[in-house]
């Protein structure tokens, strides 16, 4: 499949999403490429059918952006209750519709709008689509007053820790100033268990397993069909 | 008792705990004020001893001033891998040694460098002692992005949650960035539950149950004594 024929399927499983927005709702908005044509599949039903939504928050700026340029207001997560709705991509979801998030850095932000949304529904295409989680580093957003002990204790654990660092070798920092681990620990045995370990490990701000919080996911498939999975 | 004995029991206090360094080990050095006198002591073994520290690092710009200005050299927690000893005040200790910190704010950089150490001695005046704990508002230190809903949330499960605030009643925030929750459930009834609940809340960067942690407490008691309590 090459690129064009991958973002018109991109674009297929976008407009799916889109069309499970109700008007006047509370929209959560992610990021990424196959979110951005979801983005795109919202404006078309701004235009054709007048859709409204009461608020939208975002994760991205980038989403922020070319949200407003197709006139819808954006607003603070801090500026509404709970989301109705979030389409969000992925890194990685699983048959259970767990997943790892991250991989842009912004996991804090994708978790607390996650957190506070009804429902999850993700838009994927094939590859991020595995039988248990694995294939991707797990991102770990730390505190910098303690990053180096943290660090040193998940090499302690076997969990394969790495810096996340900027093209030019620099120490990646997040919007809210702190480091990501990235721990190369592939596949993820027991995620609840790892989950639970670093939810209370002092210094770790959050992280990039997202236990539980998917509802649904869309998947744009190489053999060029959609498939949808539904949490039971 | 007047303020002037009870600051020479909190002093003798402060000096049974300086009588635990020891030479050439790595220190931790909380803040509050038994902890100045700890630090004065600190001088005195310098002075008299000629006792000296490997590394020192502090939770506490007024700590690290008077240290400094007793010619120790203060690092930061990034450059050591443990503290050997780490001594502190604490807001509420139990009479299992569990407490409360974060009354000044830093509960955060406290518990970092509580965890990081291999013992922890609190020094306390009385009043700070109880049965289980109780009697202090729990800090728990938010992520500004979704501190109204975990503010709503900890409301919702009769946490009596309070925003800390300024004299001039604007939002008290944090040397990261971040809000402070104070949850005014007292007494608390089972610690480590309330942990657990808080450690994988999202949107919680620490909280101010420091269980599990303080190995040895000495209290300057108002009938006039010094007590020491240790972690079996």
């Amino acid at each position: 499949m090459d690129k064009k024929e991958q973002d018109q399927l991109k674009r297929e499983a976008a407009t799916k999403a889109a069309a499970l927005v109700k008007n006047n709702s509370v929209l959560g908005v992610g990021t990424g490429s196959t979110v951005a044509f979801f983005i795109d599949a919202l404006g078309q039903r701004k235009d054709q059918e007048g859709l409204t939504l009461k608020h939208i928050v975002t994760t991205s700026n980038r989403s922020k952006k070319q949200l407003e340029s197709l006139g819808f207001k954006v607003d603070e997560l801090k500026d509404i209750d709970q989301a109705d709705l979030t389409v969000d991509g992925a890194d990685r979801v699983a048959d259970t519709l767990d997943g790892i998030k991250g991989g842009g850095g912004a996991l804090t932000l994708e978790k607390n709008v996650a957190i506070n949304s009804k429902r999850n529904v993700w838009i994927v295409d094939e590859s991020k689509v595995v039988e248990h989680l694995s294939g991707f580093p797990l991102p770990v957003e730390v505190l910098p007053i303690s990053a180096e002990q943290n660090f040193r204790k998940f090499a302690a654990e076997d969990l394969k820790p790495q810096w996340r660092e900027n093209e030019d070798g620099s120490r990646y920092i997040t919007h809210y100033g702190n480091y990501i681990i990235d721990l190369a620990i592939d596949p993820i045995p027991v995620p609840e268990g790892l989950a639970a370990y670093l939810d209370k490990t002092v210094g770790v701000v959050e992280h990039g397993l997202f236990l539980g919080i998917c509802n649904e996911v869309i998947i744009a498939k190489s053999n060029g069909t959609i498939e949808i999975k539904e949490r039971n």
